[in-house]
């Protein structure tokens, strides 16, 4: 793949070695010269008219069916959403659940994924279980209704074993925050129920977006946690509150229109480099950094091919602030005491080289 | 009141007779461009640093002070919602409600209040009782939890009778779609515990932002209805969730700094041409309208001293489109007869005859 060619996309990365796609992706040109264009729209016509109604849709259509093909799968499974916690919200919030019903979750997991479920024991009574990330699977029990799980634990950078969480029967949602657009994602293929993605991470998109898969089989007994206007298909009726089609119904209004046409623009900025060569070189580049923090004694935690490299330090809060003030953006994982590089296809060698370096030196 | 200055600043005004402000307001230059500074901020900095993060929160917190001034309230008191629909989710789901409780309603009130109302009867058993507008306060029973209405009318543009509702002792939502930017207000004289408005309307924000009052001793028996990491006072222990002061905790995030900035750069265009000045002179401009359509014998339906002016129409749909087709930015309300004009203090009494005698016209 061209590398220069889509460095040359992310001008950020001209200011700092960029290590916190895990976190917020750098913006790419192209995404931000399409937002303007449909400001300006918006400047000039009524936004208050048909027409430009009918361009968010179009938008919004566009782009509902860009991310169920990275999916992998069906335009009317995606929903939009505002960020994989919505996603995850929507689920947990939207499925029944009570007293008596366990919902299953790992030790690896991010805040976004935790206060939902913290929700839903401390207003519904439903009981949590943590498992281990790496033996989910084994801690089903009778009365487990839903597993919700990182996809890629934003700790440790270990990706589920998806097959044997599928394999127990019992709907699985999947945190894909640190999955699609950093890794090969294949909703069919992981057998989940439900995929609760970020927008602004790894595919670049802009702050507030983000999308959920909803399976078939899992729509109907999903209700919208927070319906609105465009989540019924009959709007003159909202009394009897009719449901528009597909996942649809679960979107958090239509996006505008400058937001939709940054996400899209900067799907094609990635898939101009090549989803497959991308998504290759960062899980390589990842891994040799890897093996650069190891061989020079770091502790590296978990790994897995995915784009994610956590490593331990003494004052992990100080650590990142001093590889910060050496031109690395990583990050403190909050409560833990490791330190996190996001690495994207973006990077070189030399960056990663370069921070093994300035890792090593004072640890 | 400089009303030349304030239509320069919004050229969507040249192109339409702007008066669907009570659906999408007109963009300001001003906002636009505060909007693009924050997208260029974003292209060129690292979106992934602590600075980015720390720059979103400021923003959030000038939008939250400049609101809550708007509003007439302290700024603990205001979440960031993504709009009105938002905010009344987060009451009539936030609040412990089930069966024999009741919401009390009213018939005039917007899609976007009832499907929230609906989703609390199908999932939760409460129930709900509609009243006539002018009469809630009287329809107030010994098992009613919540009033949920309109500040303004969206179909008749009538304003509640908030001291009514008031001195009933159950705590009062108003929906504020039509009230924040268009008419004063203010909540402490309202008397009410909520107050949900939107951004994109009277205030001409962008699609995606609105607000929400709560009164301080409203907060506590709110949960989040989609908790996040935005949500928790300490993100290190989640599942304990340990809710962030004040209304922030139920904030939906934080907003985009282009979403921020175009939202205090708009409220700065209005203030400019001065609030009370505004304020007086769309509801003078209203008043105008609806009598010069009734002095040509149509009939207005409701009004009071707000910007909505309704009235009947043969073809309510083909009547918005034939006065859309002159130029004239007006709609239809679904599931009535009605065509409503949404008048700004931007509007012209040159434009709003011409509408008189184009409505008056064929019908």
């Amino acid at each position: 793949m061209d590398v220069a060619a889509l460095r040359s996309e992310l001008p950020a990365l001209e200011r700092v070695v960029y290590l916190n796609a895990g976190s917020v992706g750098p913006a790419p040109r192209g995404a931000i010269a399409a937002a303007e264009v449909e400001l300006h729209d918006q400047l000039e016509a009524a936004r208050g008219g048909g027409d430009h109604f009918t361009r968010a849709i179009t938008l919004a259509g566009r782009l509902r069916a860009r991310v169920a093909a990275l999916l992998g799968c069906d335009p009317w499974e995606v929903a939009l959403t505002g960020a994989a916690t919505d996603g995850i919200n929507a689920v947990v919030g939207g499925l029944e659940l009570g007293p008596g019903e366990v919902i299953l979750t790992s030790d690896e997991e991010h805040p976004g994924l935790l206060a939902p479920l913290a929700l839903a024991r401390e207003r519904r009574g439903v009981e949590l279980r943590i498992a281990p990330f790496a033996e989910i699977a084994s801690a089903v029990g009778p009365r487990t209704r839903l597993i919700a799980c990182s996809h890629v634990s934003w700790i440790s950078g270990r990706i589920v074993d998806a097959a044997a969480l599928a394999s127990t029967g019992v709907p699985v949602l999947l945190d894909g925050a640190q999955g699609l657009g950093a890794i090969d994602v294949d909703v069919r293929a992981l057998g989940c129920d439900y995929y609760a993605a970020s927008g602004q991470k790894w595919l670049c998109g802009p702050i507030g977006s983000g999308y959920l898969y909803v399976r078939e089989r899992a729509l109907e007994s999903l209700a919208p946690i927070a319906p609105g206007y465009s989540s019924l298909s009959d709007p003159g009726r909202p009394l009897d509150l009719p449901l528009a089609d597909g996942a649809a119904r679960l979107d958090r209004g239509v996006p505008p229109t400058h937001q939709a046409a940054w996400s899209l623009a900067a799907i094609d900025v990635l898939a101009d480099a090549g989803l497959a060569a991308l998504y290759e070189r960062a899980a390589r580049l990842a891994h040799g950094l890897a093996e650069q923090l190891a061989a020079t004694g770091l502790t590296v935690v978990g790994r897995d091919a995915s784009t994610l490299v956590s490593w331990e330090a003494r004052d992990p809060e100080l650590e990142a602030a001093r590889l910060h003030a050496a031109g690395f953006l990583v990050r403190q994982l909050p409560g833990t005491p490791h330190v996190r590089a996001a690495v994207g296809a973006w990077n070189t060698t030399d960056e990663l080289e370069r921070l093994a370096e300035t890792a090593t030196s004072t640890s």
